[in-house]
This record gives structure tokens, C-alpha cells and sequence, in this order.
């Protein structure tokens, strides 16, 4: 169960409003790698966690963290879009006009949709989906995915602090980069715990292990005429999980399958020359009085022990 | 630019069709971790990398292998939908209808849109989409997506490795699960070699790190009564940045900063109760006629020297 | 069955052509709350309502009326976008630079995609989608999106129609803004209706509320620290429902439930720490084939009469 | 900022694990009115909420109450999902194969994707949108779609409950069909707390009011040959804006506008017949520097004070 | 504008409800090329023709028998779901289990969203949305693009006619199938109309012709190793535009341009090892203040006459 | 299988750095018509395709091809965004105010999310999906797709092309324009190939076409007061099928069917006034466990043979 405190996590004011920056700064909100993706990303994977304890208790405490985080931007964001801010703008530049090229213009649905609110969008009004996020109940998978969330996000961050000088927004913005910068170590630690406490045993994903194509777990495919890729350590290193040397090979066919497919129902009507004969018209034709008239007799074959 | 050679890059030949399979199958082509996220992924990546030779190479390189494994993936699913495969499943159910509960029923639009051949979607017939995917151009923090969507896309084959017992489908999914072996390990070794050659100090995403909340850095903040997740190794090791210990605090506001928001624009409409004083009319009031009459006076003083 | 009439349902000449004005006009006519929102929902609900005579006739004028609406926008939006508006826009822009900033720039999409034309979509290029709709059958609850739609459909087009001085857009946005004024009401008292031709007793939906848990539809929680919630009528009423006080309280767990969650099954690898005791394997092992061989036994006691 | 406590807000505990019933329960999970609508829907509100004391800590308390109703719904899904629930569910199927026609299959994505957990999207695996929600600022309007969501909301419950005898499943639906009485009354008390307050005149969103077009908003349009809309209340009650009565009248054209469309620019390639003038070529020809070259002079006669 | 008749254009009945075919049935109502597709495509395309008299009347015409026509299949589809459809296919099922597996599930919608109605999404569930449809403003590219949807649009409803026995569901499916074959046909000859009213010159979509790379406009590139494609008349024909003869060619590289990339802007961390000189930090500098300080004198330069 | 060559197709070098131009043109990389969508739809309807030779070797082929064309584009937009090109921009609109607002701003993801490389989205931000492909199996009917598909990209590109004087965009964008010449072409010669090699007997789709409602394949209905589509050769020519003649009707209904819906399942609260009787509860009811009771009577029925 979740409570509410009416202080932020941390202050959130601008030194003044800035209606083009604010456009920008959705990217942040609800972008691919906005706060709403980490927010809702670690609170499914901490519902759905089934080991309870230090790990459970972790990512519930970062996905409540996150929440106060969507909580900090979005306050952030109605500031930067107090009164008429598009009035404060055209001050600026009306003394620099190339400036409305550099930076474009104020985002529409900010006056139209949301009243000089936050939106739950990126910067180019794409509606935040759930697409965005994975919770696998697989905890190495996850602190992965956690992991990368947490540097694109940083990276995000950090172009966009770029296009500020507002001390406001940048002192906001530092104290990000930092929780940034600290749950990225956080994900990789939790890899390493993981370890520790013997639920995995590399920090490679590696189930079903017992029966994956061995040769082809040790091998660079070059597909590029001319590659220089084999110099890579992915090329010359040892494997992470059983030590065996890894080798650069020329991409190639590994079958002399063409992938020729078989013929189709008929009754799909897909264009076919016939070369793998004749396709059967069935679960295609008729409706459930007919099928029914059709297949009965397998039904009391299957029950009377005509295994097929 | 690409080549294409007629045979597969390994053989995609099941045993015998099987429509139910065929359904949770797309997920392998079309779902958020697919073959067709990881091609897309890396082909983008690769075409906006700047650093020409070893890297741009490699990352061709498995962008051009991805769209193999994509062509393998569809051929194996036009096989597992030969004929009318439904008649072949039937038999199956016939004799054991608990499997229908089980398993489900086939996908509609394998019979309706596309004839028996693969669907560019997940096994819930969501179309792939391009916000499954990320190029940053800044390889650490998409090595990092690399790593995580190669561990995901794994655990996601694995599974669907055990739902059957087909050896046509096992062997080219032992091929699959042994390149996402070691795919994971290519792109950890991708991040070493940039350490190796200079182009990052640490394996985190450290960007604007000269002026970053240094103290937020180095915390773990525990949002939940009674957390036990200042036992992990993110609350007790040092930070991999810098070297200093991190701790774990209670989550508690930074602030006295309650987030009251400012006046809005009066003409959008917006609920207010005047706490910030009156809010500024402007830039919505007027069509481009009449904010031209409004502040053509600030451009002449802008012009003219007269800085705001 | 639908005929059409070349007339429009009112008069839709703005003054003057305005790229910048039709790309912010877009938002109505396929926005959230847009025209197109509109005239789906109500088709949509006439189509599947099940009342015949006025109920049905209803809802089918009004989605007959809302095609006419959007007809009126598109024609609205050719005709801001009449010839080369950008050179129009341009001469306003060069007596006033600002207003760059503050307007924004033309849709591109108006330029490439659609000629001239309105695009099926909102202000920042989101294609209109059907989630945005319901239809669920129940005329009570659909009412209540019917209304909620018309109100934040008014505010739209009031928040749009303070964009401009263009008297010929204003003109039928004072059409359009009364038939918004108007359609509330209808709603509401199509609510009122419902009472008094006795489909329903209250205003509030209450399907199974014969079982529903008594207390819990009497309280506010207050989970905020110092919340003044408590002093709304929504505290201090009494129920419209039953005439029962309502109360506050504060928001705390109802039960000792800490979500701790069961065995999973262990072919799905999800980490676990075995709490709860081991996990079956089962549904997600085997093909077609070894599952039939598994069950069959059940299946054949089921039929014999052997219930589970 | 927002807190956790370990105890869910009320039991979430099934009888007994039912894959089948889960794939439906998702549609409360991460559907167009499931409770992650709601809990985003009032967030957002929340933050974006201009008027300090009980009107903001209203809707920061029902969100923060949001948040613990998904956590109960994510932990109901992972333990109707507990061990292999397929097995289960394939017992009492076996016991009665129609079963399986009647409630379909497993929600695949539940094995491969989420390993037994609850997934953001609906009963058919979409993904949780931004598009289901609004903010905008305006609490009159806001409340209306709350109203709206929690009907709805309770609506598909109650369907939903309909579904299944568990009765740990329906004690904690019996919690939330309470909830969404309650949640309907206290919006609806909201509207006229505003009315109370003087926020608002009267229940309909008027913003504009002064100058819309009077006559259009006392009016029913009757589209549909004999059509019997008119016995409504709509038609006869009088209006509760300002008391005029309204009528019915005949939907036809109340202009002789034909909407015939304006040349387009040629450079648009837009097919034309000439009927309008020719179109003018303008901004769609040149790049940046040839633009520049063609309306210099016009900037130069802004700035000088030639306007237009 | 538009007008309602009460009567269908079609008889719409089924037999008997079949809860099974219904959920299939989707497909046709707002799939990829469901009736809900053609009839935004032809009002969009429509309202936005340029030509007045028969173009714009035909595709008028089309538009609004196309609305008659998912009004035709909803009522189809609340007929599929009369009372509890469930109960009526089950009874087909006991009689063969098989069925359940071949045909799949309820649609579980139907049940919880709609209560019984067609919903605006495909079979699958995916909602319908507006980037299924085009309006160019073009009427050869439009055509084109109708064409294609009729042929797919009838395709599927052929599929799907197969699929069921029900006469009155194959008597409503005759009548659309036959005027699918209508109107391909329809816009095929409004292609053959456009050339003799002179509006285009030949059926391949030329603008811009004149500069285009007349060689390229008669090569088909063969990238597959031992491909047969030159066979084709692709390959083997006279251009249709010129009459010049198609040849087949090798693909291969045009260019020695290798797609080395240039410096990015240091600010936003692109990783890259210098080859193309230093970037330049630039615009994602500084807020509004900071680079009106820096480009000022760039302004006052341009209005003095100072061009770059 | 594929294979990568380090030489692009064909040369992508702009004279220089545009940004504003750059966010237009990702509408030719991503939008619904970019190269994206040629890309995916026949790498998809070549894997599916069943015809080995030269229709498969064909398809292959020109996918093939397009992936080229894709990596052409990103490489171009990526030159556009060399180094900080807002700076470049910005020299043009300070010597040209009125440029910003006909051309718009930069497009933010480029700075924010790409590092000023492609991306995967149309020229507003939305991200690529398969919703904008096909591959339905029939090459007729896919073939008319593509031959759609390729008038409208061809139709962007040249509207594109138009907002540019870059000669080196224009070098490239000539080759481009002359591929979707040719290959409108190659897909309607490869109609011809088809009817020539006997695998349909006219270019109209027209499986089931022996039972359709032959007169309703001869009628151009119209729905518009005083329509001159009558005029059009669709109501005046000849069938392509049969060589009957078109005739032009009015469009009325061909019913008495008014669409009155049957009696819901009263389980899902349908609002309804019983006109058709008492709606039957069934299959939304109980558990798992209760409806094996109901029905168990009916399994047991159909095995012994007593078929409904």
C-alpha cells in the first residue's frame, strides 16, 4: 500500500518560466526512457518479485522513489509553464529571432490539452505506453533491463540539461544525474548479489544451457565485406561462461535449407505453384455445425483408445 | 548496402505442423525482445555509429545477422502453418481436449491476413513497433540496451523452448539460444574494449558528472516500512565511480517545497483559486494579426538595443 | 443506412488561410477529444444499443450530426491551408518575429502527407485510434463518457478559439461551442431519463451491489500527511445511493497480506527463493503430442464419471 | 513524495490458481478503464492541480489510493498464475471439454513474457496507453471524466466478478466494486463543491459562453427518418443554463456553403481543376538559403514599418 | 452533411448466434483493411478532393456507403452475440472437442467491454487507427491506394466466409464480396477517367519526372545470389512511361561513399574517435538568455545587410 | 541469408548541414510510406511467399534493395545533423525571421534521443509499426499494395524533394524518385506475369467469386443529393470481370432489416427494454468449478452419440 507526502523528494522551481524548454523537457516525463518507463518498469517487477526480503524490498523502495520522481517533473513542468510563458519567450526572441529555429516552438497540447500541465507524453506528443516496459519475474533479465534503462535515461538527462541555464532546473537536473549515475551501479550490484547468493551462477542468461548449440555460443559472424569487427574482444576473448576461446567466422549458410515453404490450405487462396503438391482444405471450411459433422468420429476414436 | 543468398543461415524445418505453437511462436518475431527488435536495434544503431572499423563493423555485422534470423524465424513459421494445420492439431486435442484450455486456440490472423505465413507482430498480435528500440549514439549506454534486450529476447526463446517437444523447432532454437549466449557477452566485452581504448573511464554512464548531486549519488533510499534492502550489496559496497561508500537512508523530502503550482493563463480555463495572484492573458489570446499588433513594439526595442 | 447532402451543416470560411492555426486545429478534429472521437463513440453506441425508439434514435442523430461536424472541420482545415499559407503566415511572422516562438511551426505532415488537407490525427501528429471510444452496452455508464467527452471537448475548442481573431472560424466555433453547451445537457438528462422510464434506480452504477462490501462505499481514505481532503462534501455527505453518512478515514492496510507471492513454475525461470515450497512444472512443458500423452488418463475419467 | 508499506490496502488472496479467469482479470489490470487509467488519471490531476487545500489533497489521496488497488490486482494475477495454474485449469476442463470454447486459452504472455505475472495491458494484450487518460487542468471537466471512468471502471468489474465462484477472488472484487460506488458519488460531489465554492456557475462547462451561438444550444437535430428522439427529455426539458426550453428540430444545412476546397499549391502535386484560380507556389519550393533570398525584403519593410 | 435511415443497407442476419465466429468476425469491422478502414480513407479522401463534380460525388458516394457498411456488420456482430453465445457454441463443442483448438476462444471483449456489441478493433484486439488510411490529396496515388484496400478487404472476407456455414452470414457476405469485386474495379477505371480528363498523363505517378535518374527508372537490381527474378516482364518489358526497354542488372554499389559520419555535437555525447575533426558545440548550448547573448549580433548583421 | 557491403547503393551527401530540413525528412524514413514500410513489407511477403523462382527470387530481391535504400537515408539524415547544424540554420533565419515560422523548428528527438542520427519514426515523432504493412500470401492482392505503396512514397519523396535546393539531397532523391518509378511498374507488369503464367484469370481479386451477389457487382450506388458520379466510366464502362455492363443507382436500402438488436445476456448489464424476449444468463456465470456442473450432462450427451 502506497502513502503520500505532501513535500516533494526534491525542490522542483525554475527561475522562470520557459514555454520552449518545457516542450523539450516531456522527453523526460513520459519519453521512451522518461521517469514514468523507470516508475511503472520497477513497480511491476517489485509486485510481481517472488523472492522476499533484500530483493523485493529494494525495487519496491526504487519504484516508490520513481513515483515521487514523475511527481518532481511534472511539478517542474507547470512551472516552467506558468501564466502565459509563451509571452516570457518571445521577449528573448524578439532580441534573437534565430532562436526560433534553434528551438522550435511550444508544444499545443501544453495550451490545448493540459492547461499549462504536464503531459504523460514524450517530446514529440507520443503517448507513454507500456510497451515500453519489461517485467519478466527473471531478476538477472530485469536488473539488465534496469541497468540500460537507467543509462539512456542518464544520457537523456544530460543532453537535455544541456539546453538550460536556468539554476533551477539545473539543480533539479543534478540531483537526477546523480540518482542516475547511483542506480545504474545499484542494477549491477544486484547482479553481483545475485551470484552471491547462488541464483545464478554467471551473470549470463543462460538457461537451458544444457543443450544450447555449443559451437555456435563461441563464434563472431562477419556479414560486412571488408569488416575489421574480428579485432574486437568479442572476436579474441575467452567465453564468460565456460572460458573456451571465441573466433571470428565469415557469415554463412550453416544449411543448404532455401526455406522453399509447403503448400498452403487452398482455401486461403495464397498463390502457390504446386511444387510441394496438393494443400488440405480443412479447419477453414465450415462453421461449427460442419466441422462438428466432420470430425466426430475422431473424437470417439481418441476416447476409445485410437491414439494417433 | 545488402546481399541476400538463398539459403537460411541454419535450417528452420520442424517436424510436423503445429498451429498453437505457430501462435505463441510470434512472439520470437514480432514481440517487444523479437528477432525483428534486435535487427531494427542494431541496423540503427549501426548506421548512425560514428566511429569508423572495429565498431561500426561489428555492429553491421550482427544488424546484417539479425535479418537471418528474422528470415529463419518466418520460414519456421510458414512450416509450423502448412496446409491446414489445425486438422493436425485437432487430432491432438481429440484425443486429450484438456489441451485446448492449456494451449489455446490458434491465431485468427494466421488464417485471415496472412495466409499461413508469419505475422510482423507478438503472440497477442500487437504490431512490432519502433519504440521497442533505441540509437542513442553513445555505444555505452546502447551496449547497455544491447546487453539487456539479447538476455530478454534468451529467456523468452527458453521459454518457448519448453512448450514444445518438436526436434525440427529444439534444434534451431539450440542455434538461438547459443547466439543470445553469446551476444550478451559480445556486448559486456563491447563495453571493456571502449574502457580499453579510451572512449569511457567507467562502465557507468557518467556524463555532466563534474556537476552532478555528488551526495545523491552514493545513496540508497528505502521507501518502504520495515525494507531490508539496505542488506544488499547496492547499500554496502563502495560507489565503481569513485570509490566511496554508499548507504542506505530513509526516503524523507529534500525539501520544504510542496509543489504549489503558479497562476495559469486565464483564457485556458484552468480550475485556480488565486493563491499566486492573477494570471497573465497572452499568448493564447489573438490570431497572428492582432499578437503582431501586441508586440511589435518589443521587436523595434529588441532591435534597437534595448535588452530585457 | 447513411445518405449525404453536399450543403454543410454550417458555414466553414475562415477569413483568411493560417498554416500555423490548422496545425493547432488539427487537435480537434482528431484528438483525444476531438470531432472523430465523437462520431465513433455515438455510431458505435447506436449500433450496439439495444432500446429501441427514442433511446436508439438518439444516439443514432447525434452520430449522424457528428459526421457532419467533422466534414465541417476538414473543410475548415483545406481551406486555412488554401494555396502556399505558409507565405500568408510568413508576413506576419516578418512584422513580428516572436511570434514564431509562441506559434510554432506549419504541420509538415499538411505539407507531405495529406496536400493541403486535415489529417486524421491531433495536434502533434498521433493518428486518431479507437482506444480513445467505449461502447459497452450499458447506457448509464455510457452517458457519463458521453458527457465527460462533450465537456472536455468544449474546452478544447474554447482554449483553440482564443487562438484566433479569424471571424469566420470564430463564427463556427460559436457553433460548435453551443452544440457542446447543448450536448451536455442532452446526456445528463438522458440520464434522468433512464430513472424515470426505470432502468435504472440511481445515478450511480451498481450492478451486483446487492454483494458489494457495504463499508468501503462510505469512506474517503486520506493517504496524503495533513491532507484537508476531509473536508469535502464527498467526507460530508451523505450517500446518493442509500442516504448513509459518508466519513473519512485515514488510509491503512485492511489486512495483513503482504503480497508474498506463490511457487512459480520452475520451466519459466523465474528467481525464487522456494518460501513457498517447490513449483510444479507443468502446462509449459512438452508439445502437443506429450501433453496428450500426460492427460490422457483425466480425460478419460472425466468422462467416466471420476469428477475432480 | 510517496511512501510504501508492505500490507496490501486488502486481501488479494484466490481460492485456488485459474489461468484461464486471469487472462480475463487483466482487462482490470492495464485496460482502457483498469485501475492503472485510474491511478495514472488522478497522478497526473494531482500534480497538475492548481488550488491548494482540499481540491488537491482530494485527488492526490484517491491517486495515492490508486497505486495500492493495482499493487492488489498485480498480486491477485501472479497467484491465480501460482505454480503451473494450466494444469488446474486443464482438470476441470478435462471434466468438461466446453469449457475451453467457452473461456478460451491461457494469456500466452503470461508464460513467455512476464513468467507468471501480472502484464500492463488488457484482456487482449495491449499495452496500457497515455491515450486513456486527461488532465486538463480544469476540474469541472476533469471530475466529469472521473465519473465517467469509475462507471466504466465498475461496469467491467462487475462483468468481470460475474466470471468466476472463487470467493477469495470475489471478496477482494466486492472491496472494489465498493470503491467505484463510492469513487462515482465523490466526483459528482466534487462538481458541486465547485458550484459551492463559486469556481463554477453551474454543472456545464460554459468557458466562452458570452459569445457561442445561442439558438444552436437549445436544439435536438433529428438525422434519422422517423426518427423518435424527440419524446426525450433532451427535447422537452427546459435548458440548465439558462431555462429556455429546447425543441427538436430536423438536421439539415443551415449554410449553402458546399465546402468546395481552395486551389492548393502546385508544387503539392494536389489533383485540381482549375476552378478556384491556380494555386500559388510559395513555401513548399527552395530551400533554406533561396527562401531567404526571396522574402528578405519583406523583413526589411516589417522592421522599417511597412505593415501588412 | 449527413442524413439516417433506419433500414440496413443489407439484411444482416446470422442463423444462429456463434460466439466463436464473431470473434473472428472482428476482423472485418476494424482490422487493417476492415470496413472501418475504407470508410475513413474515403470520407478523409473526400472531403479533401479539390475536383468538384464527379470525382469528388463518386468518392463521396463510396464514403458514405461504406458507413452503411460497418453499420451492416456491428449488427452482424451483436446477432453473433445474442444472449449468451457461449452456451449455444459449447453445445457444437461437447459434440467435438477438437474444435475449441481449432477455432480458439470467445473474444473475451465481447463479454467485458461491450456487453455483446462489435467492438472498433480487429480479431485480435488491436483498436483501429488512423494510420491504416491515406488521403493524399492525389487522386491517382488515392486511387492506387483503394484499389489495394479493396483487394486485401476482399480477400479477407472471402477467408472468412470460408469459415463459416451460416446462410445468413454467407447471404450478408455475398453482397460485400460483390461489391469489393465492384469496387476495385471502381477505382481501377477512375485511374483510366483521370487520364482521358487529361488530369495525369499515364498511370505511374511522375511528378517531378523531369529530373529524376532516367537510368535507374529502367533497371531491376538483382541482390540474391543465383536469383530468377530477370525473367519476370519486370525485367524483360518496355517502361509503360517512355517505352524504353527494362533490363535486369546486379545490384551493387553506385557509389564508393562508404557512409562515414560526421563530427556529432560534442554536448550530446556521441561516441567518436575524431576522424572528421572536432565537432561543434552549439545549439543544445545555454537557455534563451545565453544564446540571445551569443547570436545577437548575427541579428542585427542580417537587418543591416550583412548576408551570409 | 544477408550479407552487408560497406558501399552504399548510392551516394548521400548533402552540400551541407540542414536541420530544419532533416526533421521533414524522416517522414521518407519512417512515416507510413517511408522506406520502412517498402523495407518490411517485402522482406515479409518474401519470406512468405510460396512460388519458388522468379516471383519469390523477385520479391527477395527488391527487399533486399530497399534495406539499402533505408541505410541511404539514415546516412543522409545524419550528414544533415552534422556537428550542431542548428547553428547553420540559425545563420539563414537571422537573415530571414520569417523563415522559422513556414518551416517549424529542429526536431527535438534528434538532439535528445538520437545524438543527431536517423530515427525510426515519421516526420511528427510516431514510431514505426507493422500496422503500416502487408502480407496476406496472395500476390495479387500484395502486388496491388505495393504498387500503392510505392505511388504514395514516390508522391512524399517529391513533395520532400520540392523543400529543398541541396543538390546533393536532389542527387540522391533522383535516384529515388526513378526506383519508385520503376517500380510502380514492376509490380503491375508482375499483375500481367500473373494472369500470362496462369495463376489468376483477371487482375480483379475474386476468390468465392462463383456465389457472390453478382448484381451488386455491377452497381454504383449514390448516396449524395444531386451526385454527378454517375457521369464516371465505374457507372458507365463494362466489368473487367464479365463484360457486363456498370449501371449508376440510387443508394437505398435493399431491406426492411432496421438492425433491432436481440435480448443481452442480462449477466452483463445491458441496458434494454425486452422487446425480444428474456435474454438467456449462460455462459458469463460462474466459476471454472460451476459451469463443469452445468454442462457436464451435454459432454456425455454428445459422446454417446446424441448429437444437437
Amino acid at each position: 500500500m502506497y502513502r503520500h507526502t505532501r513535500e516533494l523528494q526534491f525542490t522542483a522551481k525554475p527561475e522562470k518560466p520557459d514555454a520552449l524548454f518545457a516542450a523539450k523537457f516531456q522527453e523526460l516525463v513520459g519519453g521512451q526512457f522518461g521517469e514514468m518507463t523507470v516508475m511503472m518498469q520497477y513497480l511491476f517487477q517489485g509486485w510481481n518479485c517472488r523472492v522476499p526480503g533484500k530483493y523485493k524490498d529494494m525495487i519496491m523502495d526504487i519504484g516508490t522513489e520513481e513515483i515521487s520522481h514523475v511527481e518532481m517533473l511534472t511539478v517542474m513542468q507547470a512551472r516552467l509553464l506558468e501564466g502565459a510563458p509563451g509571452e516570457t519567450t518571445a521577449k528573448a526572441v524578439a532580441a534573437n529571432p534565430a532562436l526560433a529555429a534553434v528551438l522550435g516552438g511550444q508544444n499545443p497540447q501544453h495550451a490545448i490539452v493540459s492547461g499549462g500541465g504536464a503531459r504523460p507524453t514524450d517530446s514529440l506528443g507520443n503517448p507513454w505506453n507500456a510497451g515500453y516496459i519489461v517485467a519478466s519475474g527473471n531478476l538477472l533479465t530485469d536488473f539488465r533491463s534496469n541497468v540500460s534503462a537507467e543509462a539512456q535515461s542518464r544520457l537523456m538527462t544530460s543532453r537535455i540539461a544541456n539546453m538550460t541555464d536556468d539554476r533551477g532546473v539545473k539543480d533539479m537536473l543534478a540531483f537526477n544525474l546523480a540518482r542516475d549515475t547511483y542506480h545504474q551501479q545499484q542494477w549491477l550490484l544486484g547482479i553481483q548479489m545475485l551470484i552471491d547468493d547462488g541464483f545464478i551462477e554467471t551473470q549470463i542468461e543462460q538457461s537451458n544451457g544444457d543443450w544450447e548449440n555449443k559451437d555456435a555460443a563461441h563464434v563472431f559472424y562477419t556479414g560486412t565485406d571488408g569488416s575489421r569487427a574480428g579485432e574486437g574482444l568479442w572476436a579474441t576473448a575467452n567465453s564468460l561462461v565456460d572460458g573456451e576461446p571465441f573466433r571470428a567466422e565469415e557469415l554463412r549458410p550453416l544449411t543448404d535449407d532455401q526455406g522453399i515453404l509447403p503448400a498452403p490450405d487452398p482455401l486461403q487462396y495464397v498463390t502457390y505453384d504446386g511444387n510441394q503438391g496438393p494443400g488440405k482444405p480443412g479447419n477453414a471450411v465450415g462453421g461449427v455445425a460442419q466441422q462438428a459433422e466432420n470430425v466426430v468420429t475422431k473424437v470417439k476414436d481418441a476416447i476409445t483408445g485410437d491414439k494417433h
